[in-house]
């Protein structure tokens, strides 16, 4: 067998050509969306006042097993990608574990995640539909940082509404964004009708994503020349996503590797999705016996103690109905909670996935993951964002669980990106002022309170 | 020819196993060291009580060309090493130059810039003697994060003296620095005998690197298991970093490129060194005609405005004298400047070259420097560190030459590391609020009256 380097680069040549569209290969697929309104299966002319068309297409299409990479994107692709997948060798040799441990390292650019992935396809194909501006919502501000750069590339306005408490927080990530061009607008804004209701209410409110969204889909509405753009949940994210998981197979396969275990944190699944694709068709397909593990914030647990039910994406209750994994637009994790991966609800993918059986899911508490994080940064030399330590964590466990059977799995993770702009959730670990949290089950009740019936 | 990537890797086995050590190559060697006090040459005996042995032995080395990167440092390189060489293909079409345009990327690594190359020989070596902690000082914080990353790897205590204006403005590098596990004291500290005296006089000063300088070297000469160390101007930290030309070299080599233009950022001189060695060799020997330029800021132009001569490294004059080019230990940049390179003084190497005529150098004012540095990050899709903006507006100047002549000259330059931790500063640009500052003659004269008379 050869050796594996420390890092693995695909060659321009070996880059994948294609994204890889799962649902081609699902044995089943996961149910339609729905309309907020009718209550009927959502069709593509509900969507196109919101979203871009080509996108509307690619999220309604379950069949087409590859999808072309437009060659402007690959070339956009060819700044930060291939992204590197790494042996992890220092980390083994702290654990002590005679597993393999590698992880495909996705933070390598300004935007510091996988985001950029998929903003990159849809700024083009904005471009391509003749738009001259998006609309989107961000909290952390990887997202928003991610499409800035990527409307800056193709020469399309932006305005994204941050949280406005987000905003406050984080005014290097604003201001990063605005460096690359965009308009951040601190949410909720007087510039919008839903911005000034929510104001009237509540002077003081620090704003949430739901109103963003809101906001952001009404800019959109506005005018014909501009659409509202989204970074994570939805079946077409995942699908640029899957560029993570293609280089990640290509790159082991020359090695002849194939991993035992696929661990990925579980947000909004756009990273999880991504990563796991062509090995889930694989499993799905009988062809490998690969275990794949979700981690989620034991603080917002939407696999592991969530619904599969049909629920909204947005606190606003605005967009289309979704069968997911949800613990209910109305419900919020603690505002104790620094590791990110604050989302409700989970992709429709992801969710039906593991609602077949084709996937574990755990959940940890952020003292925890905290932990894992610093391990890993000592050992391996990246401070990793907070949201892609959940899988350092997961990682972590199953590694010392083979240390104590003596079995030599190689375990694959997705570090979905850096913590370069999450330094004061490490301070208040690094000083003992961080808390776990975990939702007692009355908590639970009244976010599922707020899931709608549907027939 | 072949085909040139968008960004050129080297695998492991391409990889530098020696720096490369330009001195053995220079027709005239620099000046040596003079001792403060008695204004003789310095020994090696001289250096040991505040210098690591093998650092002192590298540092007085002019003869022996190549020296072998202990395995264990390559080892650590491997984790964030080789870095990109990367063709600026975005940024030429943008530019619509004939010229082709290249930069080494050495910002894909937690410390975010070239600094840990040489943090991690350093710590390597620190750990070889027997030591068990060192001592530092660091100003926006770039070095003290790599040396705390290299020090967490080799198990070797680290305090940071940090000049305590930056701690204050970037609490941020504060925190990646105590994740990695170094003590960070703000200087002026009540720590030091040295730093109790200058807050007895100054309760209310914000430090200065001379001041943190002293306090590290207080610290590092009460202890037989403890060293300072540095992560510019000397020799061995230019030793190091010539494992950055050294893969630049390979990488060309293999694709048939020579450099017309090599453009570095100047502060202390260790990227410039680094980057240039090799092919300063061969400029020295006449197998090339490339035009080596360094660009400095204008408000701090040691190489354009200073004095050739016998200067201190540091403001409190504790050092040995170095002949360099200096604006006076007593030069004090204006606090208006943003973007880095501060230092009064320059690499006896790179003042030895520009001295003997083989380099160029430039002054550069900082809001031509950010609006290089956002035009770079918007085609590039990476954002910049002042300081290595300064490089960038450099190649952007050379480029655009190229256009007004026609020639299709190919350019390289150093992209040291990115911006994440300066977005103050951007702020600053994108909001109108930058100002340029040249020094006066006048500002210089006081300067240079502080430089030592030596016979």
């Amino acid at each position: 067998m050869k050796e594996i380097p420390t890092k693995i680069y695909l060659s321009e040549k070996e880059m994948p050509t294609h994204w890889y569209n799962l649902r081609a290969d699902m044995k089943e697929k996961h149910a339609p969306f729905i309309h907020p309104v009718t209550h009927k299966v959502c069709i593509a002319e509900d969507l196109y006042p919101v979203f871009l068309k080509k996108l509307v297409e690619e999220e309604l299409d379950h069949t087409n097993r590859l999808i072309e990479i437009p060659c402007e994107v690959r070339e956009f692709y060819k700044m930060f990608r291939p992204s590197p997948l790494v042996r992890a060798y220092c980390l083994e040799r702290a654990l002590d574990t005679p597993a393999e441990i590698y992880y495909k390292f996705e933070g390598n650019n300004t935007s510091g995640s996988h985001k950029l992935n998929s903003a990159v396809a849809q700024a083009y194909y904005a471009k391509q539909e003749g738009l001259t501006s998006l609309t989107t919502e961000t909290g952390a501000g990887q997202w928003g940082t991610a499409l800035s750069m990527a409307c800056a590339y193709f020469d399309i306005d932006l305005k994204v509404f941050m949280v406005k408490v987000s905003a406050k927080q984080k005014p290097y990530r604003k201001a990063v964004m605005e460096t690359y061009g965009a308009t951040v607008v601190p949410s909720p804004s007087d510039t919008t009708k839903v911005g000034r209701k929510i104001l009237a209410n509540s002077p003081k409110t620090g704003g949430s994503l739901g109103c963003a969204i809101s906001e952001a889909i009404e800019v959109a509405l506005t005018s014909d020349k501009c659409r509202y753009v989204l970074g994570s949940v939805l079946d077409h994210v995942v699908l640029h996503q899957s560029i993570i998981g293609q280089e990640c197979k290509i790159a082991l396969d020359k090695y002849g590797v194939t991993p035992d275990i696929i661990i990925g944190c579980a947000g909004g699944g756009s990273n999880l999705g991504g990563l796991i694709a062509p090995f889930m068709a694989d499993k799905i397909n009988g062809k490998s016996n690969t275990r794949f593990i979700a981690v989620e914030p034991a603080s917002c647990p939407s696999l592991t103690r969530g619904k599969y039910a049909y629920d909204f994406a947005d606190t606003g209750k605005t967009t289309p109905l979704i069968k997911m994994y949800t613990l209910g637009s109305g419900f919020m994790p603690s505002s104790d909670h620094a590791g990110g991966l604050r989302f409700h609800g989970m992709s429709p993918i992801i969710s039906k996935l593991h609602h077949d059986g084709y996937f574990e899911a755990v959940a940890v508490e952020q003292t925890a993951v905290f932990e894992a994080a610093i391990k890993f940064a000592r050992t391996e030399g990246i401070l990793p964002a907070p949201e892609s330590a959940h899988a350092i964590k997961g990682a972590i466990d199953e590694a010392i669980k083979c240390k104590q059977t003596g079995e030599k799995k190689s375990i694959l993770f997705g570090l979905t990106g850096t913590g370069y702009f999450d330094l004061s959730a490490y301070s208040a670990y690094n000083s003992n002022m961080m808390k776990d949290y975990i939702p007692t089950d009355k908590d639970l009740e009244k976010g599922f309170a707020s899931i709608p019936v549907v027939e």
